[in-house]
C-alpha cells in the first residue's frame, strides 16, 4: 500500500493508550483532562428551532460569531465579527493552521514543554518543531530572541494562560516582551487558550495578540472546557490577512462546524446563567486543586518539584533525580493508578526526561492519598532500579 | 507571509460564490443540493443523556458504529463496527483520505465528471487528478483499463448511485467490471454514497466495495441528505490495513465528531420512524422530479440532452450547442436565477464545456417555468452571442 509520506510521522498517540488502559473503573486516573463529570450542566433543548437542522455557513453561525467577539475585545482582542471562524473544536485550528502554513521542513516555534495534541498536528504536516524552554512566568526571552535570530519560523504556538502541561501562565512583562519580539521579527502568533476561564487566583491575563503592533495572528478559544466538549464547538479569531484562507480550509475539512452545538453554545455566552456555572466551576476546581497540592506535598515533597497551579486542570511535576517517565506507565498501571508522562510534551522527548503531568479534576479528593501514595511508590521503585 | 505551497493550490469556491449571491429572496436556486426546508424532520432531544456532553472516543459513538455496521452488512459490505469511524459529515473522509494518500503529484482517478468539493480537496493536496469518461450507465470501461494499465493511482473516488453531479447510476454489470478491474490492479476504491436513499426508480445498487476480493476500500455515507445536514455526522468503514491510519488521522483533525449529532443520528437510523420519513421523502423528492422533468422538456427540449434521474437532487444537462456555462452566471443571476456550472465537476475543465446541474429539490414546482423559462433564454443569448 503506498501512503503519503505524512503517514510515515503519523505517530500512534500515547495519551489514547493511557486513557485505554485507563478506561478500567478500579484505575484512578490522573492522566486525562476531562472536565469532571459532575460540573457538566444541564443543558435545554426545547427551544431549539428546526431550521438549525439545515447545511449552514462555513463561518459558523453569525449571532455566535458577533458575541464571541464581542467577548474578545473586552478581552483586548482587536477584531469583529468578520474574523471569527467557529471551528469543531480547538483541535481543528492547529489543523487549519498546519495545512495554512506547514511544508515538509517549515520551521515553527514552540514553547518546551508544549501542548502535545498540537506537535502531533505538526508534525503530521513535516513541521520542523524548534523549542523555548519555559521558565514559571513564560518563555525564556533571551533564548526565543536567539532563536528569532537564527531562523525564520513560519508561525509561534505559545499557550500563555495555564499551559497545558506546565500550568505556566505568562506574567504581565513576558506578555509584553513576547508581543514586541514577534512584532521585530513579524513572527505569526497562534496563541492558544483552552483554559482562560478556569482562574483559581487573580493575575495577569491580556492575550497577547492584542499586544502586537504588526505580526499576524490566530486566538484560538474552546466552550469543551467550560460548556460540554461533547459539542465540538470551538473558535478562532484571526488577523484580516489570514482569514480568508483559514475559512477556505476549514470548507475543504468539513463545510461547517456541526450547528447544534453552535446554537447551545450561543444559549451560554455572555449569559448570567454561564458566569455562574463558570463561577461554581472554579470553586469546585479550586477545592479539587487544593486538595491534591495538600496530597502531593505529603507523598511527592521529597521526590518533585512544582508549581501551584493558578488556573486549567494540571500540575507538571519535575522529579528531582529524572528518569524516561514512560518507563513508569506498565508499572503505574499494574498499580491501578494513570498518569501522564512528560517526554511526549517536548519536541525533542530524549532530551528532556523526569516530567509528571497529573490532572487534578478527576480523582475525587478522598482517594487522593491512596492514589499518589502508589504512584510515588513506583517512582521510587523506579529510581532505585535506575 | 510565507504560507505552505498548497495554499497556491487553494481555490476560492465558485458555489459558494453562487450561493452567496442566491441567498438574496427574489433568486430562484438550482444551484444549491440543499433539502428541502419541509422535509426536515422534527427531532426530539429531550431523552438525551446528560453523560453525551463529555469528550467521546475518536472512533464515535459504540452503538451507532454497531448500527452503521450492520446497516452496511445488510447491503453486502462485509464489516463489523470495528470498520467503521464516525466523521463530521462525509466531507471529512475526502479530508482524512487525502491526507492518507495524496502528497504533491501523487496520481488519482476520478470520473468526469465527479463531486466537485472532492476535486478541491484531491487538489489542495496536491493530487494530479486523472479521469474516466463517465456514460448514462457507469464509467468508460475501456477508459478505465486504459488508464490502470498506463498509471498507478494510490486509488479510485467513485460515486456509483446518483452521482453528484450526473445523478449516473451504474449498471449491474459495471458494478462487478469496475470491481474486477481494482482487483485486477489492485487500485484501492473510494466509494462515496450520500444519495444512496433518496431513490426514486428501483435498480442496481450493491456497493461496489462489497465485490471487491483483493483491493483495499473506503465506503463513506452520511445522514446529511435524510436527517439533518446540521448534524454533520458522516460515516466511514475502511479495510482493516486503513483504519487505524485513518483513526489517527481524524484524532489529529478534530479528536472525535460532536457527541450530539451522533445520538440524534441513532435515534434515527434502522428505526420504523426513519423507514417512514426515508419513504416520505422519496415520495416529495419524486414529485418535484417529475414536475422538473415536465417543465425542462418544454423549456430545454431543444436545448440539451440529459438522462431522468432515479435518484439524488440533480438533473446534468448537456447543450446541445456547447458554451463555457460560467460566462452565463452573470446573465442568470440578473435575471434572477441561479444554476450551477459544469465546469468546476471536472478534472479538467477547460475540455468539458456545456454542462449544467439543475437541483431539483429547492425551487417549487408552480416557479418552475418562470425560473427555467428564464434560464433558457439565458443559455440562448449567450449561444447567439459566442
Amino acid at each position: 500500500m503506498a501512503f503519503s509520506e505524512r503517514i510515515t510521522r503519523l505517530k500512534s498517540s500515547l495519551i489514547r493508550e493511557i486513557l485505554a488502559a485507563a478506561q478500567r473503573p478500579e484505575v484512578m486516573s490522573f492522566a486525562g483532562g476531562l472536565p469532571a463529570e459532575p460540573m457538566l450542566p444541564k443543558v435545554d433543548w426545547s427551544e431549539m428551532p428546526a431550521s438549525v437542522g439545515q447545511y449552514g455557513m462555513s463561518e459558523g453561525e453569525p449571532a455566535l460569531r458577533e458575541k464571541i467577539a464581542a467577548e474578545a475585545r473586552a478581552l483586548g482582542v482587536p477584531c469583529d465579527a468578520s474574523q471569527v471562524l467557529i471551528v469543531s473544536g480547538s483541535q481543528q485550528t492547529l489543523d487549519l493552521a498546519s495545512k495554512l502554513f506547514i511544508d515538509p521542513g517549515t520551521e515553527i516555534l514552540v514553547e518546551a514543554p508544549t501542548y502535545l495534541a498540537a506537535l502531533q498536528s505538526f508534525q503530521l504536516f513535516g513541521a520542523n518543531c524548534l523549542s523555548v524552554p519555559q521558565e514559571a512566568d513564560g518563555p525564556q526571552l533571551d533564548a526565543l530572541r536567539q532563536r528569532l535570530e537564527r531562523s525564520k519560523p513560519a508561525f509561534a504556538y505559545f499557550i500563555p494562560t495555564f499551559q497545558n502541561p506546565s500550568a505556566v501562565r505568562y506574567s504581565e512583562a513576558k506578555r509584553e516582551a513576547v508581543a514586541a519580539l514577534l512584532d521585530e521579527f513579524g513572527v505569526t502568533l497562534i496563541e492558544d487558550e483552552p483554559y482562560r476561564e478556569l482562574v483559581f487566583d487573580a493575575g495577569s491575563a491580556t492575550p497577547i495578540v492584542s499586544r502586537l503592533k504588526r505580526a499576524s495572528w490566530i486566538y484560538t478559544g474552546t466552550v469543551s472546557k467550560t460548556l460540554l466538549p461533547g459539542l465540538r464547538v470551538g473558535y478562532l479569531i484571526a488577523s484580516p490577512d489570514l482569514f480568508p484562507h483559514l475559512l477556505r480550509l476549514k470548507q475543504c475539512a468539513d463545510l461547517h462546524t456541526n450547528r447544534i452545538g453552535q446554537w447551545q453554545a450561543l444559549q451560554w455566552l455572555g449569559s448570567e446563567q454561564y458566569s455562574q456555572h463558570l463561577q461554581a466551576l472554579r470553586d469546585f476546581y479550586r477545592v479539587r486543586r487544593d486538595a491534591m497540592q495538600t496530597a502531593l506535598e505529603r507523598h511527592f515533597g521529597e521526590l518533585a518539584d512544582w508549581q501551584v497551579p493558578q488556573g486549567g486542570l494540571f500540575f507538571w511535576l519535575t522529579l528531582r533525580q529524572p528518569l524516561d517517565t514512560r518507563t513508569l506507565l506498565d508499572a503505574a498501571l499494574a498499580q491501578n493508578v494513570a498518569f501522564m508522562p512528560g517526554e511526549p510534551f517536548f519536541a525533542e522527548p530524549e532530551g528532556n526526561h523526569g516530567h509528571l503531568r497529573l490532572n487534578f479534576s478527576h480523582v475525587a479528593p478522598e482517594r487522593l492519598d491512596e492514589g499518589l501514595g502508589r504512584l510515588a511508590e513506583v517512582v521510587r521503585q523506579g529510581q532505585s532500579t535506575q
